[in-house]
């Protein structure tokens, strides 16, 4: 679709040889970041900003990791809306979706409180039990040396091209427990790049994926974990830091956690290494 | 509230004699990440994953940006959910908010959907008009030099104490145009630290904040330029990339908006250095 990136004028500032400073105006490349709106029965049930492109896998992941649907199959037709245009082009930014009948109607309420509890207390716990209750069966990740841990991050960054031109978006991968590369997307959202990714794996009925790892250019965070668990995927490996509650829920649900993972070391939050 | 950080037992991996490797257990800072749950007349109006501490500001900055208030009288109390306890503990996660009468009471189909439009054509033009219709006035930056700017985000990293201790968190911070750092909060979330900020400055009735600068140890987002110009900010700078649309909105706007912000150097999107 050719909207991953957009050259821009932009002025370079050196302050190398300081205090005088050099200034040259070029055309650089920056990441794409437009809107998508997803409308069920005409209504919008959420909206996002990312970074074009793998919208119908970024859906599916979306609307499994908010629990709406549980197999491809749930959503009987995704396109795009054909009046949203701008000057007579179609902006490809709005998604109508038809849902398989009985499967829940998503109301915003329920789409966007993410600790899906209404009781008074909500703190790390209730949320993390919320999700536990939806992952069915304690995770078992697959034996995984520290050396192929390290070597994730460096084969993801080959792959990462548009990082390479914008430095400005993030990356999701899927590999075997092989520590082989099976599927990577980019987006503006680390979010929205683990959707990507767990939504591809849904659309090749591959979940749960019980001997996958996600790899992510990011930290760990709640949130990013959640998916994971939710998806069957037993082992998160993050670039950077992890959050207590994202330690908290590998934990309990048996997941494998890493973050700092740089090229010579690791720090293991949860789990064990093979 | 020293829930900031939390010390948990992390295995660390050195692969640095590789191929033997070192595993050394020990406890490691890792930043907290908590729901917190905003309720209006009872009702769930919105949630996030946060780093406790800060809340109130985080209310205000986040209702100011959502369009809800104007002003820090529009919020009539703020308070902690008295039954919000765990085990007999208050979790500090739930905030009941009582609004002036005539302040629009909000519902979830506002709060959430970003673009705020339902023009079936959404697309980063609608967007961006529906910012730039809140923004009251067209943005004057002060006159700000290269050496100010690239010495921001070095000033501000000697605050981010949160960071040093964990490297698992964001920071915002608000410079007047002389350079001199005002205001840092740190955050799980980028986004929560600028509505910490702006929420800061909001209650200390200082917006529109014509003459100050959001420095944002993050990437450069559309949500992020959206924040900034409804405070009225008229910069900023930001250690990491900008996206198509902040780099739009910031034109726009008449922001003046830096990224890849180093020691000895940046990239001007949108504006003019003194």
């Amino acid at each position: 679709m050719g909207r991953l990136s957009r050259n821009t004028a932009v002025t370079r500032v050196s302050l190398v040889d300081a205090p005088a400073s050099h200034s040259e105006r070029r055309a650089d490349a920056i990441a794409v970041e437009e809107p998508l709106e997803v409308r069920v029965g005409g209504e919008v049930v959420a909206s996002t900003m990312r970074t074009p492109g793998h919208d119908i896998e970024w859906l599916h992941g979306f609307l499994f990791a908010e629990g709406l649907i549980r197999s491809a199959s749930d959503i009987i037709e995704a396109r795009y809306c054909a009046g949203a245009t701008v000057e007579g082009v179609n902006t490809y930014n709005v998604l109508e979706v038809d849902l398989r009948p009985g499967v829940r109607a998503p109301g915003l309420e329920h789409i966007r409180i993410t600790p899906g509890t209404s009781a008074c207390g909500v703190c790390g716990s209730s949320s993390m039990d919320a999700v536990l209750r939806r992952v069915p069966a304690r995770l078992s990740p697959p034996p995984l040396l520290a050396e192929q841990v390290v070597a994730m991050p460096q084969r993801m960054r080959k792959e990462q091209k548009l990082f390479r031109r914008t430095g400005g978006v993030h990356a999701a991968a899927i590999f075997n427990a092989h520590g082989e590369l099976e599927l990577l997307r980019e987006d503006v959202g680390r979010h929205n790049a683990a959707d990507k990714v767990i939504g591809a794996l849904l659309m090749q009925d591959a979940l749960p994926a019980h001997d996958k790892v996600l790899v992510m250019s990011s930290r760990a965070s709640f949130e990013l974990v959640q998916k994971a668990a939710l998806a069957g995927i037993p082992a998160l490996v993050a670039v950077s830091a992890a959050t207590s509650l994202a330690v908290d829920l590998a934990r309990e649900s048996g997941m494998l956690l890493a973050g700092f993972v740089r090229e010579d070391r690791l720090n293991l939050y949860a789990g064990e290494l093979g």
